[in-house]
């Protein structure tokens, strides 16, 4: 394989704000095996909001705009970087490919850091169980075939998920709350704000109603939007389509997600907004992998087994509308 | 500036298992602006005490041996990408100097995700105060100098540390524990067993413990240590130094600490350490820059504006020692 000519590798954060926390108690702490007791008084401004972007910037970018990858719920920017197989990620991909890539955690998550709760954030986390992983979210494997023994646990027939790879796959999700969306979007619209104008969203899951969001904010900034699998939507009925119409979209879709009651109903919210993005002559394509005779893929795209030829189908798609080359 | 030829770029997460937690209550979820309300059984198998860890190999490295970064506390690898005034951080000046690089984030920080406490870690958080920051761990200025308004704020005189800069700063930060210590050692031990026998590492305050104890675990596949105002150290009345005789060490050590009591009280146990070093026949070099001159660094020695001359000075020591060109 070929090496990648990079011009500059590093990272930021956008957003947030200083904020004043109060009423916490007085605590000791040692800050490392036989340090010393050190008084920490938690009360005091802390910083709060922000969200991470690392860049990885190409000697001579063959596309013309950059590519934006937001994660999903429960994730970081670390799903984009490398498959829990040990596979090089989709940032790979499009570097390959001659995108400039900011991969992002978004806030709350990662390198993004997260603020206290009750005090800052409303309420507490969630942590994502390996069940909820394989059988919901994820959709490795139908309802009731989680088992803790591998040897027991049961994927879907013909699954594209690297099943021995599991646990690296678990390793790679973080916490999430449920309480933070309007923190999360105003980092996300604030990013799109600092970059030059001419960005791609790439997006995935929970990432991908924050991207629909910000594109429609900022029309005039985003060349095209590209969602894998999403958990939601803007409402057509609050929002105008009309205002990103000029934007192209993807959406794409795997396999199984008939079979999930959680995905069932998460679904139609995207195909609203589709119907929307549709009406109001907007150049929006949805892509069902398993009608292009691609079956078996997980929620996970990225990180199932034909991860690159699904990236080609998205590259594809970009070239045909001019940011690729 | 020319161009870095990059082999691949990736991630991978290393240590952890799969606990079960009990006992959580059952909890309704909405995962984004209006999706389906989703019930949430938080009681299951989840994946704790892993570790995340970036790489980014050369086309053609120069360097004899990669370099593990590891950060300090309430810190994650991001410290190492960029500074926060925007300047390429030590990671482009290492990867530009030919090494390879592994840059980490500790177990319950950024990447490597964290566990729910009271189950899992039995203890709560810590969050950084701006005036912690400020006037004790970073020593950016003397006890009292901190104010919430810029204007009204102290620094050291001929401080280093880029002030305007101090929100980026504060936004690379994350909660940290100090309940963890032997779970982060652990998953750093196991990544210098994952890798190729022969590897460098450079470590950062609270880093510098779990450095300078991982390289005594496993000295054949260490080749150097170098740690920046380390917190802490092993106790050579429990770790005989002889263990680690044959790996070379580097300490450098900023300004203005003697003003501060934390680290007054910090400091001698990685002098003690040191002074076992050198008994037990260890190549151990000290550098304290005042002493050469280079005044006004804070403890952030990779953030301040002068961090490229002080990573001059580490890649000297190691082109010294045989380990670039």
């Amino acid at each position: 394989m070929s090496e990648i000519e990079v011009r500059d590798i590093g990272s930021f954060h956008v957003g947030g704000r200083l904020v004043r926390l109060e009423g916490m108690p007085a605590r000791e702490r040692v800050s490392t095996p036989g340090g010393p007791v050190y008084h920490d008084d938690q009360n005091g401004e802390i910083f709060v909001g922000q969200m991470y972007v690392q860049f990885v910037r190409l000697a001579s970018p063959r596309a013309t705009a950059p590519l934006l990858m937001w994660h999903g719920g429960g994730m970081t920017g670390a799903c984009w970087e490398s498959t829990p197989d040990g596979r090089p990620g989709w940032q790979t991909f499009f570097l390959r490919a001659g995108f400039d890539t900011y991969v992002c955690d978004a806030v709350e998550r990662g390198r993004a850091s997260w603020a206290p709760y009750p005090q800052m954030y409303p309420d507490a986390p969630f942590f994502r169980t390996a069940r909820d992983a394989w059988e919901d979210t994820f959709r490795f494997g139908p309802s009731g075939s989680w088992h803790v023994n591998p040897e027991l646990r049961r994927a879907y027939e013909g699954s594209r998920f690297p099943q021995a790879a599991f646990e690296a796959f678990l390793a790679q999700g973080v916490p999430r709350w449920s309480c933070n969306d309007a923190l999360t979007q105003s980092a996300y619209d604030a990013l799109i704000q600092r970059l030059d104008p001419g960005v791609i969203l790439l997006a995935h899951s929970q990432g991908c109603n924050f991207a629909l969001s910000a594109a429609q904010k900022a029309p005039e900034r985003v060349r095209a939007v590209v969602v894998l699998e999403p958990s939601g939507a803007p409402d057509p009925a609050q929002v105008d389509a009309k205002n990103v119409a000029s934007v192209p979209h993807l959406i794409v879709w795997g396999d199984n997600w008939q079979d999930n009651e959680f995905w069932r109903r998460s679904r139609p919210a995207s195909e609203k907004w589709r119907d929307a993005l549709a009406a109001a002559g907007c150049d929006v394509t949805q892509i069902d992998l398993p009608q292009r005779g691609i079956s078996g893929n997980s929620h996970a795209l990225m990180a199932d087994t034909n991860s690159d030829q699904i990236a080609a189908i998205v590259l594809d798609w970009l070239t045909s509308r001019g940011l690729a080359r």
